[in-house]
């Protein structure tokens, strides 16, 4: 693990998340920015005294300095998005498998530098667009490929939250600070940190691709620098149309990731914070709520649960179902285990170049007077 | 009442909306396109007989004929949109009180003629936009305008509707018939039928103006003349900035119109399918479910409901709001009440032609490539 | 009318629902229980001057003066209950249709009375048990006789409200002096004034008879005469087993009134505060949302509901279905119509006889060490 | 870890939880009832070779011979119930900390006996109630604590299931079967197995202890031989009244675990299938929604909780946090932490005893034909 040292608040949760299934375990770590902190902080966690570096470039160097079999199964990469780029461009160049978070990186050329990479390495390579591990969302998106809802002509999909409704950054809030500072965060705000979620979200279950946009985007609180809320058109490729709302003034909202695709037969909706239910709307017959972890559910859904209907899994167990898949599918890849069940279903280096293209349209798109630009 | 004769679904609403609270009584009526079909509905309805008119200039010209104190005390019109105007104007240049369907009419240029034609006779005039009727829309304004809100920023208004997602006009759904013609529905189609719902119930509720809007408007249906799904940017006079959904092609769902507002102090949500229920929520404190009926509402929830909290009120009682604020206005008008109490809480003919001038402005914008159209 | 003059909560709302549909209009009153109130509030109401009563026996003796066909098509009796029976029961002798309020009267032995007058008089009677005029309450009896749910086993029916929760009725509430006094209100408090509504509610949908009861009644506010919390056990011919919840001291509910009825291949769910939805839970498969107002209902249901799916009808509507289903009862009994529609549904004396028995023997049950106490 | 082995569905439930916050790892295990699959289940764990035990009697000998400072620091077990008090007795004796399936033991006697032995070998013992350990029901017993409710009077607890409403224990169905077998699930079946996490739920929040019950237990399915629904009327010390209802045959639910409890000055409501809210209905004022993770919440509530509000935590984390108290309290009681945080936070000993001692209540009440029988 690279980043994710102590007081790092997703640090913790991706460990919740890897060894929750009992398939992984954190073998070694170079957990901070400072070589101090990230040896306190491997200590802390009793990594084994070896595997505890004081920099990811250290890391390099120790893990290949192993033997190939004792060497980390794949490196999990955590850190503020500035340093996601280096990092894991240079665990990919050196044959290792990757998790990384999202938004993969800064700039689409660095996405496709990223792109060509993993290609030419062969490795797993995954993004923490941990939402899309629910096992609603691969529900949806079975129903859709399906054609349960026929010809899709609609998407609204919002991310709503209020936690940056006051100027938090500058009261010490540390997610706040580098999330609102363009050296950090990038060229957006809301639309990088969470915008992109939505836009995963809603390409992950249509598999629709966005041919052009129209946004406005706005810094409300007074001092910030990046936007804290986006409002967006969507056309799709075949005619679909689409809204995608993202916003962090929402003030009262929570974490409100939600969408509702339509199409000529019927309609879905989800909503990350009720993440166990699935409503299908069909056209002329009465609302369905489907459940997860009933037999009714098609094949990925069910593979990417483990208590019965009723007992809801949540937040940490869909960060979870990422981290299974991406162990599944070394185990795969190995030939440790034949390729069914969870793996190949997380989100890959595509997926991450597709956000971070998309986040330089919206900003571009926000910046001109034509009403619609190329996506 | 002007047209609304048998078989029209919306004439018996009216007329259940109107005589709900005991105050008013169908006294005349001229009630369908063609004299036959008038007499006939008119003897069904039990109106007395030198009542029953066969034309709506023939009740003109019959009312005005009677001593004053023995006319009508107000004509509903619920014609189709395309004779509003002329039914609507002639009565007032007459000098009755006019309760007319939305929209309005179907030009600015009407629009403007009508409140002319309002101001100068001083008479009451209503305009049908039913939902703001609704108590918890009022509590909605009140919270809003007593700053619980603290300042806006942001509107998510939506009024999502599926029956419209098959051809329906041409399998003989009368509804669906005119509404879906230019020559009877106007410019638009759902921008027109249900998108100006949307807009009065934002207006309504945060007394924002808008300033510059951005619409694509599309058909989905083959063969369909008039856009059947609309999605808008809005940007508000202030720096406030919305989003405005109206769709009849979002299968699945029934009458969805809803309404989120946020402000810098906090959130307020509010559906018409569970109208009795307000969502509160403040920022930085629990959610607050705010329901019909209670006496912590303000004045203006509270006139405007008849039964206990938890004895729900619904889509007509809401309608009859309109009818008994425009009774009391009325009353309030003649002296025989003090001006307290439900009246002037109604639609006005601004609101009215506000609402067609928001028709032809996102069809404007629709048809245009500049990202903003002035609004 | 009987009762309901002037500040009668009760009798607004039965004249609101009684003219809904357009088939009803008050013709004649006696609304209050004294000469002079009456004949204010029969003046109030525009009431024709000759057909404004004094009191009861006057409106009697009045009506049965005029030629048949001008006397009132029923009597709609919404007196306090200790009034019930004597005003019931003459005007059925009279040959007087009659709508009657719950719970019917104060003893079994005038149930009975009134169950023979009503056979011999061959008069329409109804007992307003208005929650089983929601429509959704009709598909519900429809899905349990249609074997939807298999084989009924168990019911859960609660109603909860918490206005009673403190000594409302020392501090003037007027709806709570007469409900807590039983000379007025007789031998229950909660369970005769809502319980009734919950076996009523029951006995509707499941069709199911109590055989045995157990119940456990409480006053939990100091110096309260009547029960105002009471939870039962009941067991039905059959097998099957249930729960009923009746409770005024439910602090923070309104007018919860709600029912679970599971069966061996699925279950039912209901609620009067959303009234517009019925939940079926077929045993293997997604969970179901009925809606009002759609196609996919029966027929009862349809014919139960005046406005398109969405939006909502409620505690009126239900009201003026069983004053709807009255009238065209009467007109079928005339041969004025065919006997379909709306005819015949609405809950007749048996209901109401069944339901003063219920409250006898929940108090019974309450007084007695008997485990169980036969129903 | 005793029990728990391949494909026995909660033994990896404990692991996951166990292990989530990175406190815990599994150190030994005997993992099975036999042998040979005790061996293969911990390889297949990747357990140190030398803590593999073949029987729990083995891994209480094994751990003895180690020194004080490399045995467990606790054992968990989850073997089927008719194992628990052997196991769980030799280990308390032995002054191992335990941690112990629900329910705790078969009879009072025992339960006696393990209550005796855990408070002279002064162990740490704690029992899985795990639906106690969600933030929201901590919430909720601060607040009946704290008086916001005022004087408690009424708990509505229900604990709803369909997956017994079919004989699934004769077509192979494994956790179906020990339940529904009285020599492996004691007298008990429903109320055994759900009905005991009512009372648990019920008892934790309130405080409240029960004094009389009444109870009709039915077994629906043909051939069962244990109970398969409960209701309950209960009889609080003090007097406040209760309903509790335990169902497996309630067709077309989950796992409906859910509580409503009134007192004098307000309501709460919270459902186990949606954890993170928690409703608080204060008499005259507006609903609250209370949302797990915010900084209105008690302290007891922000320390169960892992992720920022918004972001859903569930079952297996409510589970987390049993085990995250266990590890707590031990390191205090050797000193390496100071008292507060989630330390003492879990259902005891205690809360086991009475949890047996209610299940044998219910049956003696059951088979009575008494009304109350003394809890």
């Amino acid at each position: 693990m690279v980043g994710g040292g102590s007081g790092a608040f997703i640090g913790a949760v991706h460990r919740a998340a890897a060894v929750m299934d009992g398939q992984i375990e954190v073998a070694a770590g170079a957990l901070s920015s400072t070589e101090e902190k990230s040896l306190a902080s491997g200590r802390e966690l009793g990594l084994p005294e070896g595997r505890v570096y004081g920099s990811w470039t250290r890391m390099l160097e120790g893990e290949l300095a192993l033997p190939e079999e004792d060497r980390v199964d794949f490196v999990s990469v955590v850190t503020p998005n500035h340093v996601h780029f280096p990092v894991a461009h240079a665990f990919v160049k050196a044959g290792f498998n990757v998790v990384l978070d999202k938004p993969m990186v800064h700039t689409t050329e660095q996405a496709e530098e990223l792109v060509d990479a993993v290609e030419k390495a062969g490795v797993v390579f995954a993004v923490t667009y941990q939402y899309t591990g629910y096992p609603m969302v691969k529900q949806a998106r079975h129903m859709v490929r399906e054609g349960h809802l026929g010809e899709i002509r609609k998407v609204i999909v919002e991310y709503n939250q209020g936690w940056l409704a006051r100027n938090v950054e500058e009261t010490g809030a540390k997610q706040a600070e580098w999330r609102t500072d363009p050296g950090r965060s990038g060229i957006a705000g809301a639309i990088g940190d969470i915008g992109s979620h939505a836009e995963n979200l809603a390409a992950t279950i249509t598999g629709l691709e966005i041919s052009e946009l129209c946004a406005d985007l706005t810094s409300f609180v007074p001092g910030r620098r990046l936007d804290d809320d986006g409002n967006l058109l969507l056309r799709y490729e075949g005619g679909a149309k689409g809204v995608l709302i993202a916003s962090q003034i929402s003030a009262g909202e929570e974490n409100d990731l939600r969408i509702r695709v339509y199409g000529s037969e019927g309609g879905l909706e989800w909503r990350q914070e009720e993440p166990n239910r699935l409503l299908f709307k069909p056209d002329g017959a009465p609302e369905q709520v489907l459940k997860r972890g009933n037999d009714y559910l098609c094949e990925d859904a069910k593979n990417a649960t483990r208590v019965p209907p009723g007992h809801p899994e949540a937040f940490i167990e869909a960060f979870a179902n990422v981290y299974s898949s991406v162990a599944a599918t070394i185990r795969v890849a190995r030939g440790e285990q034949p390729g069914d069940g969870m793996a190949h279903d997380f989100p890959t280096v595509h997926d991450g170049a597709r956000g971070v293209r998309f986040i330089e349209k919206v900003v571009e798109s926000h910046l001109s007077d034509e009403k619609w630009t190329d996506a």
